[in-house]
């Protein structure tokens, strides 16, 4: 398909479209870059005042529950007539393996709906690119008409970070547990969350639910006030995504929040230092890429490194020798 | 100084000379680093076959003795007759304060040899930059005609990895312990090991120290089989740098890994392979820069990266823009 296909069928709305484009946006291939950089400015350009989806973050050790709870969360919102897309920020996912099959598996329900879209991880290790793709992908989603795009992450390594720079609110997903422990999950993530949901709020596990969230509840009260929170958050909610218990509220909170940031002015200015953040991400990452990219300026540094390496030259001079290269 | 007089003075073994060259090598000015890259290839050119230290990196947590262990260790070594420089990699002493006015006072004796040369660490957050500055002190070091450089870091992050790609044997010094326990040691580091010290093998330590040695010892050799290490290596030491015990024995069984290392060529490919990863970290930091250094380019993607925030244009774009300019 060519651009202006790909984007009059995006804006149409049209699921093989937006699969196509994002299929696009998580190649590497330098021609693939120049036109998937074309088709969202074509995207950008074609639409007057730009749709914008709320993006939610979601993070959460294994085991807390979270295809569950995208199921049965996204089933929620559907019901209530909102297109919903599901992301996902793995970067071990190439290794494990798993979740490329996975994904559409383990949310049997929502991927059959007509107003869901299931995206699975983009297979890539590397961090870097997929937060790139991943972006796109939600910019794409956002242009198609999703009303909401979930973000999801594992709770390990750095991904939290780069999920919570491209989402309006970032939910933290818990089991019930002693209040001492932090269930592996690391301050850093516990202060980037805008709302904590405690799930398994059921049967045996229903008390311990209710106790661990308050004790976050407390515990969140104490730790911190950030100026884009109103009062009263960050909150911590028990809900229970197999029951489907605590669903709505967690949706109205979330749009609490939404409305208060909107009006207070922190949505805007969230998004206009996210867009900067990703445009000197992605520089440095062009730039750098250059020296990987098959082609002359990586056949010279190679050169350049053997001569570093058998010691014909230092370091220090081999660089400038490669900057010369790079800026003729 | 000119480069020449400085090159003269280095070659000469003039601690002036080398105090003046690492003070250019830690500068980040491009007019220095100019001065600097000359320097390094003027001092690789006057020698016919260059000088070669013994380049050892050394890691422990705080509390295990290093200081002690740097000025006993240094002061066995100057005693033997070998000149010996201590340099540190600490990323983290630009915000403790502490090791720029420390490092010469907690090696009180060795600080006060004709025969030693201590650096204190570069006083600069950023790992990447500490990493060049560091290495290419070694660089000067090795050309003043050190015969041994030490390599200090603490503990934490990073810098042990950074360390042991500009070492030639790495040393991981411990205190006694239950042998269950790694002593917020992290596995990695544990791995990266040429030789383990327990340190503090004395007075009461000593039973526990010398039981700590021998859960390390059956430790490595489970766990790890390296080509570069010979029958009977990564070895555990019991050692009290208090009470100069077992500093012989460890310098003898560094001088036994060295020998054998260059006698199977292990040392050459080393060496090239540490220069060739120098290089490209370096090119790539310099990459970079140019997007930080005062100018046109930064000023341009400055105006870039505002349209980019304000919604003007696309991320993707704005990188294609912003790469025209860096390659006109």
């Amino acid at each position: 398909m060519d651009t202006k296909t790909l984007c009059d069928g995006i804006l149409d709305g049209q699921r093989r479209a937006l699969s196509k484009a994002i299929t696009l946006v998580e190649s590497a291939r330098a021609d693939h870059r120049v036109q998937a950089a074309a088709l969202l400015e074509a995207l950008k350009a074609a639409q007057a005042s730009p749709r914008e989806a709320l993006r939610i973050g979601l993070s959460g050790t294994p085991g807390v529950g979270k295809s569950t709870f995208i199921e049965s969360f996204g089933m929620a919102l559907v019901r209530e007539g909102l297109k919903v897309a599901v992301l996902a920020v793995d970067p071990s996912s190439a290794r494990s393996g798993g979740s490329i099959l996975g994904d559409k598996t383990r949310m049997e329900l929502l991927s059959r709906e007509a107003g869901a879209f299931i995206r699975p991880s983009p297979s890539q290790t590397e961090l870097g690119g997929v937060a790139r793709r991943t972006r796109e992908a939600v910019a794409l989603c956002e242009a198609a008409g999703f009303d909401v795009v979930l973000i999801e992450t594992v709770g390990v390594g750095q991904s939290e970070t780069v999920v919570s720079e491209m989402s309006d609110l970032f939910v933290l997903l818990l089991a019930p547990a002693g209040g001492d422990e932090l269930q592996g999950v690391k301050r850093g993530i516990m202060e980037m969350a805008d709302l904590i949901l405690v799930n398994k709020a059921d049967g045996d596990l229903k008390a311990a639910a209710n106790r661990t969230r308050a004790d976050y509840a407390a515990a969140l009260r104490l730790l911190r006030k950030r100026p884009q929170d109103p009062d009263g958050f960050p909150k911590a909610l028990a809900i229970s995504a197999l029951q489907e218990d605590g669903l709505a509220q967690a949706w109205a909170e979330m749009g609490t929040l939404a409305d208060w940031r909107r009006a207070q002015g922190h949505w805007a200015r969230t998004r206009a230092n996210q867009n900067r953040h990703w445009f000197m991400e992605e520089l440095r990452l062009a730039l750098l890429a250059q020296l990987t990219q098959a082609g002359p300026v990586r056949d010279a540094v190679a050169r350049l490194g053997d001569s570093v390496a058998s010691g014909t030259t230092t370091p220090a001079l081999a660089v400038q020798s490669a900057l010369a290269l790079l800026h003729p």
